[in-house]
């Protein structure tokens, strides 16, 4: 096996399959990224059991500089590779196994010797050859993925919580994510979906996805079996497992009807909350504590650190409609939602000062929802 | 005391004062910066009692858009404090002291209040008002802490070891630094000196001082005392304690005569040692060696890691003299010495392979030095 290559665009290639590739695994040939090279090109495969992404570099792509010599596989330890090509002094660099496993790096003057192994070792991918199949544009997917994930549970006690929940249907597709003090759910509308479809997929491989396709503009295609989802973009294969069990129904837990709503900018009221937070993250049970007063016409938001200080601040409405309100929430959740939602206006409804409220943007109150509990003060 | 100020140019200044107060200490009342506001201006002063940093802010800098309405002083927690001023929403913001030390920082519609304390019970700073004086440009006192601080120990078992040398008198001004393992010395000839100086300086007061001039263009006030050095520059007066004891004589270290001599760019030596160092750090002696071979005109840099591989590369020489040589050492003493220089070509002296070697610019042997101890390796 020996191929020479374009340096930096096979770093760029190996590190999006250094993502799946754990830091600390009790499967030592997990830290290892397979190389496969055939006539067609050099595939690389990472995996962590729970994530797994192969990639290909074909020989037709001109800015590879791929020159095949003899073909073969092997597994290399992945982190201290990359380290090692990223210091390597040309633009181009040869790999060469020798009979004994052993990898040779040639770049200019630097030569490399590194130990291999034997890439029969390597785990297989999950089969999802049989599986059905739809697609959405990589835009799509991350108006889907960033704004519910930021919801997932971080615990483990619940599994099934550490998820987005996708459900497509002839309604269309609901994605929804909740740890059981907050929740978050998009709605899409899809004319053209045939089947139905509910599955669950764990929140770290869709953050993961959704870095990789922080650049990429074309369409994704996703197959979905029992236990597996593959996305499939450009020369990239992403699998993740599937979260076993049935998803809470959720559909209850978001209230239908409010007493006090406003309406407010993101942006502007994400800033009021930062400083609450900094007098709220000083004290004991972090929360901030909003009052509404309708007479006035006004929203204050206040934090309260016994040892510290606190903090006052009259919020810049868009308008407020309804009752009298006393609120106190924690606000790393609201900033979160805020966040995902960048500088639209939104609407906050609210009933009780016991009761969830939730967070909509004011022109899309359909598709896009995110719901907070409060904390009980008294 | 109240006053209103733009904020980002305070914080600006705030910021630097920061730099003396030590996250950790056992005297509680140095957490906290010290507020002086008189006719004049505004006074901050922070302290972790080995470096303390008075800069003023003076009403007469339109920039800082100071309005002083009553004159006062406190101390307020400090690192709290910077994360408020940041995060407050108008350009400016008004600092009023309450009777009872509370502050009451307002900007738009956010109030904070925070709790201060009282100034009388912050420590005095040291008195240096019949230093002797002296006077360099903050480009030259940079020339001389960046290239020697590197040096200094890290170790506290010989504090003096911990600090740079400084001797001035008829010959020049000298500044070294070793943690015995290897040396740093800088040069200067100074035609207008009077006056004979011996101190030593600890490297962590340096290390913040050449920070802090690191814009700085300007001239830079010395005055010296039997146990501190007043720095200043522009509106700010850093402080430093200087260590206490006699620097062990270092000029019998430095080898006069050499065997072997190599001349070569220092980027591109750093490039070959970094590369080489990936293997070493694997290994647990960290180690490289290097070897010189007249008769082929080449020397070699290698290193090797038993459980993960080794490395070798030809290095690109300007000239190589003398005999041949077979030496290892550690190589992050020679990238911290290589860093240093830049890229310009230098020129390495060796004699044995346990002496130690030298390191000097090819065109300024006689001002800048590094020395690195080899390591014994059979």
């Amino acid at each position: 096996m020996k191929f020479t290559i374009d340096r930096l665009n096979f770093i760029r290639q190996f590190n999006n399959v250094l993502r799946a590739v754990p830091s600390k695994t009790a499967i030592q040939i997990l830290t290892g990224i397979k190389f496969d090279l055939t006539e067609a090109g050099l595939k690389l495969t990472g995996s962590d059991a729970d994530i797994s992404i192969e990639t290909m570099l074909p020989v037709t792509d001109e800015a590879l500089k791929l020159q095949i010599e003899s073909t073969g596989s092997i597994i290399i330890t992945a982190r201290f590779f990359s380290e090692i090509v990223k210091k390597l002094p040309e633009e181009t660099f040869t790999f060469e196994v020798k009979d004994n496993l052993q990898v040779t790096l040639t770049s200019g003057k630097s030569e490399f010797t590194v130990i291999g192994f034997d890439a029969n070792s390597y785990p297989h991918l999950p089969e999802v050859s049989d599986a059905s199949q739809l697609e959405f544009s990589a835009d799509l997917l991350r108006g889907l993925i960033n704004p519910t994930v930021l919801a997932v549970s971080a615990q483990e006690s619940r599994p099934i919580l550490t998820g987005v929940h996708f459900l497509i249907n002839a309604d269309g597709l609901l994605a929804v994510a909740t740890d059981s003090h907050r929740l978050a759910q998009r709605k899409l509308d899809l004319p053209n979906v045939e089947g139905n479809y509910d599955f669950v997929i764990p929140g770290k491989s869709l953050t993961e996805l959704a870095r990789m396709l922080a650049d990429y503009q074309d369409d994704v295609q996703l197959k979905i079996t029992d236990n597996q989802v593959l996305f499939t973009f450009g020369q990239t294969q992403f699998y993740s497992r599937l979260l076993e069990g049935n998803y809470p129904d959720t559909t209850r837990l978001i209230p239908t009807d409010s007493t006090t709503t406003i309406q407010i900018d993101a942006s502007t009221l994400l800033a009021s909350v930062e400083r609450a937070s900094l007098l709220s993250h000083e004290s004991r049970n972090n929360v901030v504590r909003l009052q509404v007063n309708p007479a006035e016409n006004m929203a204050t938001l206040s934090s309260n650190s016994p040892d510290v200080g606190n903090v006052e601040e009259e919020l810049s409405l868009s308008s407020l409609v309804g009752n009298e309100l006393d609120i106190s929430f924690n606000p790393d959740y609201l900033k979160d939602a805020l966040r995902a939602f960048g500088s639209t206006e939104i609407k906050l409804s609210f009933t009780t000062n016991l009761r969830p409220f939730t967070l909509v943007p004011s022109e899309d109150a359909e598709h896009y929802i995110q719901l907070i509990t409060p904390v009980r003060t008294f």
